[in-house]
């Protein structure tokens, strides 16, 4: 395939596509699942704009209400937009949708240890499992870019960058493990607009937990994210920290519980959901 | 007693007083907790004003699952603050509380059936209750102070009216029932300030599910609540509705758990906590 004349993203096994293109931002939710159960991988920052995006962890129905209680616990990175009845791929949130196929990559879990990610978990699934579709920032980026805020992993064509904390989580039950932040370097003019946008959406992860010294966070080095691509900041860019949906899979990765799906970090699932449904004003 | 010598509040057993006197609303949280637990019962709206209060609900561990999903697909009525482990009276939003004795005044349910409405349930406590603490809309009463509304309820020494609408919760499990309402009555030129003080408050109800004619929520008559008081409106008054935290009391009598401990609708726990800390702005 000449890719000089067809742009049209295509699935590639062993070099998943980024799934932004020039027209991905105006697919609908429905367009951008059939494509992504066709095949197409790679992080969805910026696609299906305006639509809500989200995280998913899937655990066996004996860890249904442990997942809950950290969830309720740490409402910041991990904020419940639905959870399913245990077995079911399907939500409220997207009509239609299968959650073993829509989305563009998956994480495999056993006892902690990642140990594949599909693009498709049919294969892997259980009647057991009790979803968790988690608010994304991903999200909030639609209302961030309205007003004006540049969004450097978009303009780059990269997925955000996001790093393990020095901050615990509060525990519940059998799960502990440290938040995960994503990173978004932003102009100092810019930055009231990127806190007031991201604080009127708290259902996915709403306001900043952090602006400014990365140390502050445990945070060593920007350049070396522990998920995503690393950013190019401008000079006085401040870096600004959300909490993130990949929480979960640093819990499960200290917890170990003996199965789990997730999504693969930056590859979310894209609900029929509006931003502005979560906006609380 | 000679009541009109005397205003500071005290116990009746029969005729439980409002705890709102002229000086209730600049009482500390744990003051506060410290006269209820000497028996001091009544409506807490009002009372240690700018401290988040909450609504109780404890079920036995076997429902916790249920109960806490029925909040996470009900996040207007039942927006979770706390849950605690089974057993443990205590919660992290109150310091040195007890959950046993630090509310005016509980129900305790029994299939369902309202049994008892002590002012201390340590003879009703079981070692594995799961206690649920919601948020509750008396929180943002403050906010609204500030803003200029006017609260006829307190005005008029009452506590809010309840309903219960034809609206019904998603169920979970188990739980299922419709959705409780209070209403406040708002002079139109101040209810945009009462839905924007009330929106930037998610955890605590946020803004209002309804605003104007009560048959839309399948309230037939506001001068019957189903629980509370009565208030008088001014002729312009519009009836303003936020979802209420008695919203799993309605689940309870329409689900029957074999037990229940909850608090009774309007007189509410009150924790350190202050409401600011739930501003998402």
């Amino acid at each position: 395939m000449n890719r000089t004349e067809d742009h049209s993203p295509t699935l590639t096994e062993d070099r998943p596509l980024i799934l932004v293109d020039e027209h991905a931002h105006a697919w609908s939710a429905k367009d951008a699942r059939a494509r992504v159960r066709e095949g197409l991988s790679g992080p969805t920052a910026g696609v299906a704009a305006g639509h809500t995006q989200v995280n998913l962890i899937s655990v066996p129905a004996d860890w249904a209400y442990d997942t809950l209680l950290f969830c309720q616990r740490n409402p910041k990175p991990c904020p419940v937009l639905d959870v399913t009845d245990a077995g079911s791929p399907t939500t409220v949130l997207a009509e239609g949708a299968d959650l073993r196929t829509d989305l563009p990559r998956y994480r495999v879990w056993r006892d902690g240890v990642l140990v594949d990610e599909p693009t498709d978990v049919r294969s892997h699934w259980r009647d057991d499992l009790v979803s968790f579709l988690i608010g994304c920032s991903f999200t909030f980026e639609w209302a961030l870019g309205e007003a004006g805020v540049p969004l450097r992993h978009i303009e780059q064509g990269r997925n955000v960058p996001m790093y393990v904390t020095a901050r615990p989580c509060r525990p519940a039950g059998r799960l502990h493990g440290p938040m995960v932040v994503s990173m978004r370097p932003v102009p100092p003019r810019h930055l009231p607009a990127a806190i007031r946008e991201s604080s009127l959406l708290p259902a996915v992860h709403g306001g900043p937990v952090h602006c400014g010294d990365p140390s502050a966070l445990g945070i060593e080095d920007l350049r070396r994210p522990d998920f995503g691509d690393p950013v190019d900041a401008e000079p006085d860019d401040i870096p600004v920290f959300w909490a993130c949906g990949v929480t979960p899979q640093a819990a499960v990765m200290a917890s170990r519980p003996p199965f789990a799906i997730t999504h693969a970090p930056g590859q979310m699932f894209i609900t029929d959901a509006r931003d502005d449904q979560y906006r609380v004003v």
